[in-house]
């Protein structure tokens, strides 16, 4: 059956969605929708305009006989600053504050709609560089890391606190968490990651950076290379900070238990540059 | 600006994809695209047309003020077919085997396209069905709980085994783990669910059921009623098992620790009418 047009544009933008980071030949459109390679290259130039016009993502032409297209997630500046605003909106209502000064943020986390916008930012960032692996640690960071890996379109590792009979062999290290100064333990999977990957790393909040930087050091212990950090919210502080080279969205600024008030500003995403890159 | 057909189709089809299960009025894509509902109408034949023919799903239209089109993920027979042998295929390899007659799947739950496929297969069981949440125990079923989320576009809920100050106030229970017999605990948030909320529970594995069965009790005790279960593999066992209304994809027959093989089926997907609801 050979196909319209208007069915093609609407098959192959599902296809490509689903598909992202992936190279696909010109020859598997034309040979599915049994249609010249003209006409595909036609339909790609109407697909590629619309997203770039629409802040869908990118459309990669790669040409020659190995080439072929390729759907790069990337939102627009103003998506980002939606979800930002967002996140600060949500965050800042009073019933989120918990003892000890943190907030309840399970709820945004299990939020499909807006995890999947979150990933995407997050994914936006690293979309020109080469990321073999998510990373994140049981167990609140997993909607975080699944988000972004469907927009990179590669595996999530997940870090455990403790040793499970179901994850085979495993590694483990000892690391000091940032604020309380305990000694804690990571252990991940030995068949989760090949030495020389590259990982990128993300979790819900950050404080001192005491997990991240244990995950960093079991990143080290593959023989893997961190190839940048992602988190959601970071949280002020006076000690120093244990990793820099970190995207956030939001910057948690203040928690004042007694008024029962919470002070949000935008992550350093745009400052760190997580926009240009 | 006004958009042509060839346009619409393609930013169409994306806001459809990416807003699952919502109603959506005729006239946000005719202020959307500056174009008559007449036109807008003949572009989601189109689009309709094609997802049926393509296995992507179904989009309702609802007549009259307030009325519009909504999209539902359903997966065809084929695809359903595709990801339970792709299970069977990769489960079956003997270096997945772990003491105890284990299996290893951790790669399979952090792998974003197979998650994906899998949860638009056990939300296209349940797409006619009212749903309101997603619920899963930490840690291994998040992936799936999350994918499948997506595809109904509800909220995830985990219920953990440990109590965090992160979560606020919680209902805690008690409940007989399955083969073990152990007293085990779990742990929800209150402000996870509402009361007379609908939840879809779902798990990587099931045995006997204990877990499944802990999770039955959790949602009575939040007065809410158990909407459905689905599991990515159960396991052949001898003991009466604990729940029945439950899906699976694939059935553990056998695991010979000795010879290292492991014998695979399909599970009750087909059987329990998955694919007719």
């Amino acid at each position: 059956m050979k196909w319209k047009r208007s069915e093609r544009l609407v098959d192959m933008t599902h296809y490509l969605l689903e598909h992202p980071q992936k190279l696909i030949p010109l020859t598997f459109f034309s040979e599915l929708y049994q249609s010249a390679k003209s006409s595909i290259s036609e339909d790609l130039t109407i697909v590629k305009d619309t997203f770039e016009e629409r802040g869908i993502g990118v459309l990669v032409t790669v040409p020659g006989a190995a080439g072929g297209v390729k759907y790069i997630p990337k939102v627009s500046e103003k998506v980002v600053k939606e979800v930002i605003d967002e996140l600060i909106s949500e965050l800042g209502h009073s019933d989120r504050l918990l003892p000890g000064g943190y907030l309840f943020m399970t709820d945004l986390l299990g939020n499909p709609e807006l995890m999947n916008r979150v990933g995407k930012v997050f994914a936006s960032a690293f979309c020109s560089q080469e990321i073999d692996v998510i990373m994140t640690v049981a167990t609140k960071g997993i909607s975080i890391a699944h988000a972004i890996a469907r927009h990179l379109n590669v595996p999530v590792v997940v870090v455990r606190r403790d040793n499970k009979v179901t994850e085979g062999s495993t590694v483990s290290i000892n690391y000091v968490s940032g604020s309380s100064r305990r000694i804690e333990t990571m252990v991940l999977s030995k068949r989760s990651m090949k030495s020389g990957q590259r990982v990128l790393v993300t979790d819900d909040f950050m404080k001192v950076g005491g997990t991240m930087n244990g995950m960093k050091n079991l990143i080290e212990e593959f023989d893997c290379t961190l190839a940048g950090m992602a988190v959601l919210v970071e949280a002020a502080h006076t000690d120093e900070r244990l990793v820099d080279n970190y995207y956030s969205l939001v910057k948690l600024k203040e928690v004042n238990e007694k008024d029962r008030t919470i002070k949000l500003e935008e992550g350093n995403y745009f400052s760190k540059g997580g926009y240009d890159r």
